[in-house]
C-alpha cells in the first residue's frame, strides 16, 4: 500500500535532529508492524512539503534507512519497505508510553467486563462434533438467494434505503412483514406504532430492561435461564431475582412480588419447557392481579417441528401486559443482528428514543436485504428446510442418547435446537467440557445458565443447529465415554 | 400471498360458535389491512386440521364470506380475498383492547422519549434546497465499487463472516485497514486490542459516556455543541455541564472541574472552528494536572480541502487520557451504522463488554464490505472526490453568502461540510426555517445545538453536503430574501 504522508508529523519537543526524527518514525512503523514489505513511502517532495522542512532532510533520513535495508530504492518510482528488513510480530502490545498512565480499571471499576465470559471457541467449525447453539449452518442456509436479495437492495432504486440516516425510523417494507406475516402466526395483531426494529434479541431485551428497568424494580428472571439476560438486568438498575422453573416452564405461583417478569414461555431457554395454555392464562392473570408487565422471548419459535408453536403470551394478553421480543437469528442468521420488539405504542416510543440514542438503528442494507428475502418467501422455504434438517436431526439425538443411557432433563416437545442434559451427580460439566473438546467435542456446560447461588455442576446442553446429523451418534457415544470415565 | 393458517386461532371463552368466530378473524384482517386482495386464504381442510374442529364449520365460515364480498372461491384453487372486499385504511391504529391498559407513560415517566426532538423531514431528498448536514449525496458516492464490495463479502469464502455470531469481537480485516491506514492519518499509533467498531459515532460517544460516566461524575460537552451528545450524557447517569466555545474552540481555562471532557477539537461541532495546537496542549496539560478524561469526537477530519486536517488530540495524548471517537458515516454513508473507538486496553476492554450486552456487534457483512471498500482503494478515491467537489460547493457558498451581506459565525479554516450563520438579532431561526421550507429550502435552526440555559434564536447551520452546487447561489438567496423581510 502507499503510506500516507499523514503518517508522519513531527512531535512538538521531541528529541534528535528532523532527519533522526524521520528516520525513527519510518523505522518504529516497520517495526511494529505497520509499515510492511512492498509499502510505498511517501514521495520526498511529498513528505517535506506536509512537515513543511527542506527535501534534503527527507532524503538523507531515506537514504539512511537503505543503508539499514529498512528501505529499497527504485529508481525514479521512489522509496518502499524493504522485503529484508527488520521485523517484529504483528500488531505486538503497544508498548506502555512514557509517563504516568489513567488507571481505567479503577476509573470504571470494570464494572462491565468483570464478568464477561469465554464464548465458544471462534474455530469451533473446524470441530467435528460442534453440539453448540445458534450458529447458521452453511448446508442449510439459502445462500444464493440471500445473495440475491442483497444485491437487490443494493440497487440504484434503494439507494436511500442503503445510505440513509433513519434517525429513530425503520425500513416501512420490513415493518410491514412481520405485521402481516410474522406475527399472525404467533396470533398477534399489531400497528406499525407498536413494533420495533433491533440489533437482534440480546438488544431488544436491553431496551426492554432500560425502559421498564430502574432503581428499586424487581426484575425476575428465570432460573435456569437466557445467560444473556443476566447482564442485560444488572445494567437495568433494577433488582435482579431468579425463580425456579420446573417441567411446563416458570411457575406463576411462586413469583414473588415483580415489577418485570422476564419468559421463554414458549420454549424454556435451556430446558426446551413449553409453558401450559392454561398457566399462561395463570401468569397473565397474576400480572393483571399484581400489576407488573412481561417481557416474552420468543427467540425459536420457528423451529416447532414436532408439535405446532403454541400460541404466544402476547396473543392472550388484554391489557398491554407483555412485551414480546422476537429475532432472525435463529431463523436466518445471528451475524444479521436483527430483531424486533412489540408492544403497545406508548412502550415503544420509549424503546424507539432509546435506540435513537444508543445507536440510531439497525443498518438500512440489512433491513432492506431481508425484506426483500421474507418477502420473496425464501424464509418460508428456509424455515421448511430447517425443519426438516432439525427433526432429523433430533431424532438422531434421541436414538443416541437412549442407546448410551444419558439423561435427558428437558428436550422441546415443541421441537428446537437443542436438548438439556443432566450429569451424574458429582459430575463438573465444565471439566467434561474441555476433556471433549480435545477430543473434537463441544458441549455447553450448564452452570452458565443458573443464577449466581447453588449453581449445580453436572447438566449440559447439546445443540444439533450446526452438527451433521451423520456424526450425532459418534458425538454422543463420545460424551458417554468421557462420562463413563 | 398465502396467509398462513396460524393467522388463525380460537381464542379461550372468545364469544360466538366456531363459525361465527372464524367469520369475524377473517373480516377484521381484511378491514384492518392484514389480509388483501389476492391473497389466498388456508385451504379449508388444513385450517380445520389446525383448529381442531370439523372442516365444515370452516366451509360454512367461507362461503359466508363469499356472499359477503370478503372472499372469493376460485374452484378448486380454494377461496382469495376478494378484489372488491370492503377496506379500512391501511393499519389504522390498533383499537385499544378491551379492559385496563398498562400505563407505559406513567411507568417510564417518558424519560427517554421526553426530550426528543423533530429531526429533518424524511423526504429531505426531494426539496431542490437542502442546505442540511450528514447525508451521502448520491452525486458523489462510488455506489458501483460499494456493490461490487457487497458482492464479494456476500461470497461463499466470507460465508461465516456474514452469519456468525461474533459475540464481543470485530472483523480483524477491518480493524487492521484502521490501524495501519486511517489511524496514522491522525497521528494515532494503535494495537488491536485498542480499537472497538461501533454502530456509528453516536454509538460510540454512547458506550464512552456510559463506560466513563455515573453518578457524581461531571461531564462536560461544549456550547454549542452536538445535539446527540446531550441525551447520551443524560443517560450516563452523571452531571452535564456546559462550556461556551469561543473562535478556537473549547478553552482549557474556562473548564469546571470535571470528570470527562468531550470535545470536537479538530472541528467544533457547529462553528466548525479548529482548535490551535497552541490550546490542544493546554487542554492535555490541564487533563493531566487535574485528572481529567478527554473524548476526542473526530467526525468528519476527511472533509480537510482548504487545510490540511489538524493532528488529532488523541496524537499528542502521553497518558493515554484521550478516547478517540472516529465514524465513516460522513466519508461514506450514515446508512452504514459503522464507527470506531481508540483508547487504551483497559476502556476498551470495558466498552467491549458494554457493547457485548447492548447489541453484540456491528452485523458482519456491514464491515467486511467496508473492510473491502477501504482496502481495495476506492474510500481514498471517494474521499479525493468528495473533497473537489465540497471545495467547490464551499466556494459558492461563501461568494453567495458574500453576495447577499449574510453573515458567517464559523466557516471552517480546514474545510468541512457546513457553515455557521448568524441571523440578525431578533430573528427566530425555527421560524425563518418553517417559512422556507415553504420555498423549498431546508436550513438547521441553531436552537438545538445550545444548551438548555439561554439559547440563542439567531444561528443556523447551513450543510452543502446534499446540495448540487448550482442551486446554492439560489437558495442562499432565498435565505437574504425571507431574512429581509
Amino acid at each position: 500500500m502507499q503510506i500516507p504522508h499523514e503518517s508522519f508529523r513531527l512531535a512538538p519537543g521531541a528529541a534528535g535532529t528532523l532527519q533522526q526524527q524521520i528516520r525513527a518514525r519510518v523505522a518504529e512503523g516497520i517495526l511494529a508492524g505497520r509499515f510492511r514489505a512492498g509499502d510505498k513511502m511517501p514521495s520526498s517532495r511529498g513528505l517535506a512539503a506536509h512537515l513543511g522542512i527542506s527535501r534534503i532532510t527527507v532524503t538523507l533520513a531515506y537514504a539512511d534507512l537503505v543503508a539499514q535495508d529498512f528501505l529499497t530504492p527504485a529508481g525514479r518510482s521512489g522509496y518502499f519497505v524493504s522485503a529484508t528488513a527488520p521485523q517484529q510480530p504483528l500488531f505486538p502490545q503497544a508498548a506502555a508510553p512514557p509517563g504516568r498512565q489513567v488507571d481505567y480499571a479503577a476509573l470504571t471499576d470494570r464494572r462491565f467486563s468483570r464478568n464477561a465470559r469465554a464464548e465458544k471457541p471462534q474455530d469451533w467449525a473446524s470441530y467435528p462434533f460442534p453440539f453448540i447453539y445458534g450458529q447458521a449452518d452453511a448446508q442449510l442456509f439459502d445462500h444464493q438467494n440471500w445473495r440475491l436479495c442483497a444485491l437487490r437492495a443494493l440497487g440504484r432504486r434503494d439507494f436511500d434505503t442503503l445510505t440513509s440516516d433513519y434517525y429513530e425510523r425503520d425500513d416501512p417494507l420490513l415493518i410491514e412483514y412481520i405485521l402481516r406475516h410474522i406475527l399472525p402466526r404467533r396470533g398477534i395483531d399489531a400497528a406499525p406504532a407498536e413494533v420495533l426494529l433491533t440489533l437482534g434479541a440480546q438488544n431488544a431485551l436491553w431496551l426492554a430492561a432500560q425502559v421498564l428497568g430502574g432503581p428499586g424494580r424487581r426484575m425476575v428472571m428465570e432460573n435456569p435461564g437466557y445467560p444473556g439476560l443476566r447482564a442485560v438486568l444488572a445494567q437495568s438498575g433494577g433488582e435482579t431475582l431468579y425463580v425456579d422453573v420446573d417441567e411446563d416452564g416458570l411457575p406463576p405461583d411462586r413469583l414473588p412480588p415483580a415489577d418485570v417478569v422476564f419468559t421463554t414461555a414458549s420454549h424454556h431457554c435451556p430446558t426446551n419447557a413449553t409453558m401450559p395454555l392454561a398457566r399462561r392464562v395463570a401468569l397473565l392473570a397474576a400480572a393483571s392481579a399484581r400489576d407488573f408487565v412481561i417481557v416474552e422471548d420468543d427467540y425459536e419459535f420457528e423451529m416447532s417441528f414436532l408439535a405446532p408453536a403454541a400460541p404466544s403470551l402476547k396473543s392472550l394478553d388484554r391489557e398491554g401486559r407483555v412485551i414480546y421480543a422476537g429475532s432472525f437469528s435463529k431463523s436466518l442468521f445471528p451475524g444479521l443482528r436483527l430483531g424486533y420488539l412489540v408492544g403497545p405504542e406508548g412502550f415503544i416510543a420509549e424503546a424507539r428514543a432509546l435506540r435513537a440514542t444508543v445507536l440510531r438503528h439497525p443498518p438500512g442494507h440489512v433491513q432492506r436485504t431481508a425484506a426483500y428475502f421474507l418477502s420473496l418467501g425464501h424464509y418460508d422455504a428456509l424455515i421448511a428446510r430447517m425443519k426438516t434438517a432439525f427433526r432429523r436431526r433430533r431424532m438422531a439425538m434421541d436414538e443416541a442418547i437412549a442407546a448410551h443411557g444419558l439423561t435427558m432433563a428437558g428436550q422441546g416437545g415443541f421441537g428446537g435446537s437443542s436438548v438439556w442434559m443432566r450429569a451424574p451427580d458429582g459430575v463438573d460439566c465444565d471439566a467434561l467440557a474441555l476433556n471433549l473438546r480435545g477430543q473434537g467435542v463441544l458441549i455447553e456446560p450448564g452452570r452458565v445458565f443458573f443464577g449466581p447461588a447453588d449453581a449445580p455442576g453436572n447438566f449440559y446442553r447439546l445443540a444439533f443447529s450446526s452438527i451433521p446429523p451423520g456424526r450425532i451418534a459418534e458425538g454422543v457415544a463420545r460424551i458417554a465415554a468421557a462420562l463413563a470415565r
